[in-house]
């Protein structure tokens, strides 16, 4: 079985399943339509920095729900849920340090830790599929290409840093539509941050991105740059708070929501 | 001199003559189309619910800045001010209770102090009289009439609360250009909440507002009902924190934005 083949099955079941350790694999493209979350735990210490930081970088920061301290339940997004078995892999951090990959985080658990789901952009890639724009990765069955920006983020306590975008080759003639149509989400990081010349935001080779895999620019295609979820948790391991946790690269949170919830227009 | 000669005045030479003491009086009308903020200032102890609150409930709690602790200027929306100095007029609470109305705070300040300014009302009013929608409260003179409903918020750790709304009468063929109009607007309240029967949402008398004054519903009209910026107030005066400030009615920080920086489309 791979992903694709749930696409049709509802969020409930699919979570029963990575629950009882039936799935430990990548989730796009699983439950079809449904809002996918990262995942970041930290001890409540840290929590107000990583959320008022959150509070004022919106795009690249957007917070779709905050648990109670101890509390593993998502209770906005996924009520009945529990953040430390309902995703397929998960990240260990020590002093900012990775430190175990586990596909169930119970034994980690603590009375002061706080999860927070930050949207993804598989919703804003469904939205530019729906109206006809095409994604260039998913095409070439590969990953985003992220790059570190000049873009300074603003800083909070001790958070601070540069955003970090994910860059789509959109031809020029549905860049207006690629714009309105990821603009109708800023819960899943919104409308591009920059449309262009990448120097304009420090990436001197677009063909070397900082994660990801680079990606073909046909001729009659600008490059296009949203913000990236990547962002929140690069400042944040680079600060190194004592513990934390995170979903693994692809082995997201999939929620109840559907994308449409947070359509603003 | 009245607010309303003060429309063209630009926010920065209002915020000085406020700081100077020369203007103690309410805000509306001053330094039109320039974002005027509610204040909520609280012990960082206190800070983390807030956020958090505000974080789960954006529409009647839209935060547009928060401050370091014991750092008195909102770096995003107005650099160079001061908190302390720069409103017309506060409140100050202990253990949930009105204690003094100082033009100044600087004597209170401390360095735990986390100063939250949350998007106001007169932002999406000017949305609804560029559009040609009429606002009624305005048309009187009045307080725009405001009502506790049987919307709960989602609660955040010491605070919990039904949702306060603010009502205006709207003709029915000019309701669909209200939504779209403060939709755009989702930093300062965006789209109704409710549009029709009070009793649906819990208000028993429309004639008998809970918070400001009644307004004439003329024939052919729909109380459309919007999240309002007193319910953060509100529920944190209930859980009674032992130390707050916030701004007097009608005495707002004007920002150094302009309602269109938060237009979403």
């Amino acid at each position: 079985m791979k992903a694709s083949d749930f696409a049709a099955v509802a969020p409930a079941e699919i979570r029963a399943m990575i629950r009882k350790g039936e799935w430990t694999g990548p989730t796009p493209g699983m439950a079809e339509g449904y809002v996918q979350g990262n995942l970041v735990i930290l001890p409540k210490d840290w929590a107000y920095d990583f959320l008022v930081f959150s509070q004022r970088n919106p795009k690249p920061c957007p917070i779709l729900d905050i648990t109670e301290p101890g509390d593993p339940e998502p209770r906005l997004v996924a009520p009945g849920t529990d953040l430390r078995t309902d995703l397929p892999r998960y990240r260990i951090w020590r002093g900012g340090n990775l430190v175990d990959e586990p596909t169930d985080i119970t034994v980690h658990w603590r009375d002061d830790l706080v999860g927070f789901l930050l949207g993804c952009s598989f919703s804003f890639e469904r939205a530019l599929l729906e109206v006809s724009v095409p994604v260039r990765h998913i095409e070439c069955g590969c990953n985003v290409p992220m790059y570190r920006t000049n873009i300074a983020c603003h800083s909070a306590g001790r958070l601070s840093g540069p955003m970090v975008v994910s860059m789509r080759p959109i031809p020029a003639p549905l860049i207006s539509k690629a714009v309105l149509a990821t603009g109708r989400f800023p819960a899943v990081h919104g409308a591009p941050v920059h449309v262009g010349d990448p120097a304009r935001i420090g990436i001197t080779d677009i063909t070397r991105p900082d994660f990801g895999d680079a990606v073909p620019i046909e001729d009659g295609e600008i490059p296009v740059f949203w913000a990236c979820g990547v962002t929140p948790q690069a400042i944040l391991m680079a600060s190194r708070p004592p513990f934390a946790i995170t979903h693994a690269p692809g082995h997201m949170f999939i929620t109840s929501r559907k994308d449409s919830d947070y359509a603003v227009f």
